[in-house]
């Protein structure tokens, strides 16, 4: 059950409603969101009827979801999400294709990949400046420096940029430079990042824990979501299992599975997945047959000098030959590449 | 390393080899096959040069591959296998399409189903006259009389029968009723039921193990083809991992990994992987896009009253409405559907 | 629901309850063992009352069990089951060791090892003449000559022997050797083994699935003891995971939850779930803690020989010492070794 | 390779190792420790000598570990390291039992199950004051009130305190109550929170990921070393498998293989690992037996009534139970339970 307070409700008609929901005998979250409060009540058998609420001050809508996720539910929201990052919609009737290096490494590296990326069809440039490592030992990315970098590739090509925040005290920096947060795997349920990019006003994508079921996935979006930021895109991005011919398995099940159960738009990184170059265009190709709304590819000039993630970036040929196949999947599907 | 005696090698000149390979400090492994003994040697180093057996008695050829699996390998013969079942070719320029119901119920039934997928444009009909249940206390299936249903719906609608044998002296039995033996997942490890199907000039469906690797998939299908049966193909069918939203985890990535590492025509069943049929279309088309060269999926007239696998099974239309899509992305690729 | 069938029910008395069950919309399953029919009924609800069957000619008892698996759960039989392996007691108050090599490979390993075993503490004398292996080129066991050798070590030593047996048309083989039938990981799903082991009179050692649940093993252990078996011993080996660490991740909780859910012993394989040597003794000392009912340890009188799993091999003197721990263990939980 | 350097080495004498070590063409990582300077470096390859940096200026040692975990690393350091936790040895030779609490909920609730735990013979009071939560919408802890409660316990008890910290910003607040900070494993990977903890003079617990390998779990503590903090303890809590019969699957290998890679202590949580309270007494023999250090068990008042984790934790009685087992088992492996 989701109790959602108007925008301008007084502190005293939010804890009415509290105490009115206690005295069911159940247990209210109340989560402060950037532009109104939201009640959440998880029951364990369901069958409360809290619509009396309605009535009450300050209350906006009572919803009856008994799912661990609500907002981001396609119960809650019929229509898929739109999301807007610098102009690029994702989720809506074209693919995106999102792409560049993996870690951002220098100013002409960067430049060179944004020009390759947009003449091949890609609608969004993708970068680390902040790259969170396994080992204190690895290379930890440009910072700030990276993100200026990505800024000038930006201001040559028109690409908006996806980049990485990996603190919540980094949220502000980040926010000046890129059109779409990211928060990468192993944050996924880093809840103190979710509320700090859930209290903002850029677009997040959220990509998947790689031991995360779909549902964890959902439910880390809904901290971001009732958080006051809804411009969420979920990234499916392969999952630890037993398997070691690829780095992980994708789990392309995943896509209509979100479809049917979210309003929220999700993409597919095959890179990630596959870890090595050569079968990265078949999982491409999988992502758009299967109905994801983008993928997001590694593509670096001379993979082979790549400080970071080089055997799965591809070139700018590889990158060029697979977007051929990717443009006739999409049209036959009847939804082509954006752009 | 392989050693592969001429079909006509006398037993002494097998022994010969046998005993040339032992001198040397290595441990040969024959292989009495159908046709021919071919005789593995795998070295943990992998230096030793065995050519000189090439001039001895009854050796046709020495192929110096130090994987696990040699035969099936791409190393060992790099242009696609092409199995015919039936008249149908699988793996060739067309993608096929294989389905029909989990498992033979009644003769209307299959009779029903196997018109629909005809009509639909698949190019075989599946159908399980035993099956391998997880409980004693399921249906396992109506045995021959089941063959004998498959056999009639057959010669009505000319569609090929893939059917599963589930153990070494039900092979005879299903060879004569089947055009193609399928190998259960949970039967991908069982050896002596491998080499029975090795033994016969049917092609055979090998099922990918829910707990397997792809390379333990391709050792596998060793068995099989250094036993004298060369006429196989793959089928990736979902692995088993944390992950509770599907029944299994389809891995898409097998798909490419083993396009790149084997000669055989690979399959996707993704009924078996999704196990809600809801998903199912969208895992038929990420199949055909990956380059699977053919699917294998559940259909049923009723799938309410299915007898097993009914939530994983297509209606007619459900069929119809997904063979549209998979005739789209697969011309645009470049690989329309066979028939 | 089961309903067991008297040992001289006749088999129009059978169909009449067969026919009695139907007429209730349920499906039965008559299960014909070696002594009697048991009808199992699985009915998704799980309502019905069948207990009016009780006064059926030919019916014994009718047992109101729902779960997937009947006869080897501790609601059917809530005492513990002790099976008697050539006078050595599994599942009573005593905890058993069973040690020897993974593969037979010559008279005198065997014969070092089992004087070792004995002398050691051990009281079963474990080791494969037929060997399933992943690759076709891998040592596949010596056979019935391997049965020869162990029969030969029983005879000085007096330990009991535990086999592998590969194959339905090998039960009558292994039987003339062996005083457990062990049915390896691969094979915990060949359901023509598992009947072919459930029709005969020796214990059947079932090892889980590297990637079964403890469900599916009590199920598998169920077509053993539907088919007329019920002396089966239980085995944990490591299941597979995305560890690498170690071979397979052992599964210790396994040993309470089957202690909790089924009457039948359960013993742990710590030489499989680990695949090295050094933390082998931590794994056993575990295993003893968790109350488990005895071990299956690999020892070989030179580890870095052996033709098979080597690395997973206790030395002699690593056997005893290891040894010593146990019986501090076990002593100081009431249970002290066997012997 | 680790090159030390002293705690007085000034900015230019780092300036010029990370200069020497770039133009051997290697990647220099400093981490500035809150002592000193460390500079790691990952070589391809392994081969280079670096020793000769023992002579520069500002040079303590130079370590030629080529492991990604190093300062962690058994061969950094051969002797086990012992964690003083407000008195209480962890690692050394006894064994110690932390308990209490999932959540902090009432004044009353912690002061009665820490006088449980001191009398029952444990030596560290466990609760959670900051919870990180799946969802949103379920209990949160009680933050700073929650912490107060369980100095008040202390207080009394004169048990040290173990709490979570979710938040590299809450770090300040939990040192001032906490003897030990928890990472949870949801933030293992979370680089800020594990600089923060490293940073300051607090004994940390840092628990494995559900998805991390044990070498991953070891980078996360190199982490923590390196940046200061030298005083870690980890915990195997159980890792996400496919096996349902239990929340997770406690890697109890992890003990053994962790031992021998690294000096930290190592500690069982089995609560988390089994999510069922029956079992989890066998899995805390489990632990003692195989070496682990310690355990970390939830136990709670009244199970039932626990607004988090209830269902797996212990009462009071089956807390006592336990530990008179425990106390068995330890003494019998020489290892007594501390106090």
């Amino acid at each position: 059950m989701l109790v959602i307070m108007k925008p301008d409700a007084a502190v005293a008609e939010i804890s009415g409603v509290i105490k009115a929901i206690e005295s069911m005998g159940l247990r209210p979250h109340p989560n402060r969101g950037a532009d109104r409060t939201i009640i959440g009540v998880v029951e364990a058998g369901g069958g409360t009827d809290l619509s009396f609420l309605k009535k009450s001050a300050g209350v906006d809508q009572v919803i009856p979801i008994n799912k661990a996720y609500k907002m981001v539910s396609r119960e809650f929201k019929p229509d898929n999400t739109v999301v807007n990052a610098g102009g690029v919609a994702i989720g809506g009737d074209r693919f995106v294709v999102m792409a560049g290096p993996c870690a951002v490494e220098t100013h002409d590296q960067v430049m060179s990949t944004a020009r390759a990326v947009a003449e091949g069809g890609g609608r969004i440039l993708r970068g680390g400046a902040f790259k969170p490592r396994t080992s204190p030992y690895s290379f930890q990315g440009l910072g700030e420096e990276g993100l200026k970098i990505l800024l000038a590739a930006k201001g040559e090509t028109g690409l908006p940029i996806v980049t990485e925040v990996i603190a919540p005290d980094l949220v502000g920096l980040v926010c000046e430079y890129a059109d779409i947060l990211q928060v990468g795997a192993r944050n996924m349920q880093n809840y103190a990042l979710l509320e700090a990019v859930g209290s903002v006003r850029k677009p997040v994508l959220l990509k998947r824990g790689m031991m995360s079921t779909v549902e964890e996935l959902l439910m880390a979006a809904e901290y971001i979501v009732s958080s006051g930021n809804s411009q969420v895109i979920l990234c499916e991005r392969g999952i630890r299992t037993f398997e070691r011919a690829t780095r992980n398995t994708l789990d392309i099940s995943a896509v209509p599975v979100i479809k049917r159960n979210s309003h929220l738009p999700i993409i597919v990184d095959p890179s990630h997945a596959a870890g090595y170059v050569d079968i990265i265009p078949s999982l491409s190709l999988a992502a758009v047959a299967s109905g994801a709304d983008g993928i997001i590819v590694e593509v670096h000039p001379s993979p082979c000098d790549a400080l970071c993630d080089g055997n799965q970036s591809l070139s700018f040929e590889q990158f060029n030959g697979m977007m051929d196949d990717i443009r006739a999947v999409a049209t036959a599907l009847g939804r082509p590449l954006a752009g």
